[in-house]
């Protein structure tokens, strides 16, 4: 057997926390979902102006990035028409999603869980993403990215 | 056109506070999920014990309970063998959920949102989801359920 | 090869007209749904108040009640536990609905399409649906249903 | 809470008579749909010889327009191989279209509805979606597309 660390929903409202407040600052609603290690879902938020057809997208990027444990843009550079992973994106039910968007959690080079957002262009998307992890790696006193 | 009202995500934070609140009372971590008046996913919370498969049942007697202005429950009762709607629980892609704990919630007798509830017995998602509709009821000056 | 009658969309106004003057008469808005001989959707209505969850139940019930040439109550009273049917519900992807408020269209013993209506209690969503059924074989010069 | 405004089934009999009165003008029959601002769906019509393919493409670029408050034309050009949503298409259970034919209807700068067209080019199932998007603004007083 082997001992891992689970998030709890007190983690998730802090992850929730920073990346609603970034995507106040930056101006664009946002749909936000945070998964654990296995990808189901643990918390989502659709913020006022979020898009109706980014719940799904916004699920499944987060889901994709803690179930493959990689950034959905990651994948996306690797699975267009010649790359080594064209088609990856229909597996999974269509739920493996590989625009940017959707971040891998690791704490202590673990995996943990997913954040995964959706309504703005990828790259906003990712941004407040980065948020929601960075917010939580500061609560636990560790250095977020850069 | 027609003139009609929508949650808001903050709402959607009444509503949760009160279902979450109402769980810790009665002892079981829940998953509780809350729609629009479409039943479109607004918000999605996953307590620390609530179940994995609760995750799609929680969401579903949200969208059931928003999508058909009915409790679950409701259609349960005439949805079994021998029942008017018997094979109605397969439509919907098998999201049109018939296990109580399914709430719509109406604001001046019309749809507004659905609440939905899973992880313990029936009778216990029903009472935290209604538990969530009477807060927020409460805030707006109305009067809760009896 | 074979000759065989196939509705205009002109054809599937007059159903549709039938439908909703009977919908307006009970007092019931309903989802009406209406397929050619093969099940393929050819005319839907959500009237104001229809449900949500009935804009799938309408098209499956019309579609099955095309497809398989017999309402929806027929064979909801054979699919029960017991009956030589149990089962058939889950066929098709959940398409195969088995609630009353489906009926096939028949033109000189030949089928020729589906009504389904959904909305209301099942026998008030089958009246709708013969009433379209109804005002189109009168438009023939064919005599309705007694 | 906050307030909108809704599309009425009599605000979608304008909208699917001005598309119908465009598809014959240019000589192309048509499936076309109309969904309310969550992108489900209030009408649909195929008209005599409109593909049947068409049913669930018209109904999907309708859907996708409304629910991501864009074009079904402006997501092709972002999701083609290398673009940034690249692989959008496959989510929403493939139902977000991406080829064009589908338009958001805003009134008020607020969204309202989609309407998506299918069965000519993507060129002309625009023209046509428009049309019937132009008839309703023009009914409401509003102008519309230049």
């Amino acid at each position: 057997m082997k001992t891992v660390q689970k998030l709890t929903l007190d983690d998730a409202r802090v992850i929730m926390a920073g990346a609603e407040a970034k995507a106040r600052e930056i101006g664009v609603d946002m749909d936000v979902a945070i998964t654990d290690d296995n990808g189901s879902l643990l918390m989502f938020h659709r913020m006022d102006n979020g898009r109706i057809t980014s719940i799904d997208v916004a699920i499944s990027k987060a889901f994709t990035a803690a179930a493959a444990r990689r950034s959905t843009r990651a994948y996306g550079e690797v699975s267009g028409p010649g790359g080594p992973a064209f088609g990856i994106h229909v597996s999974n039910q269509g739920r493996f999603m590989i625009v940017a968007g959707g971040l891998p959690l690791f704490v202590d080079d673990q995996i943990v869980g997913g954040v995964g957002c959706s309504s703005g262009t990828p790259d906003q998307d990712e941004i407040v993403a980065q948020a929601g992890i960075d917010a939580f790696l500061r609560s636990l006193g560790r250095e977020a990215a850069p």
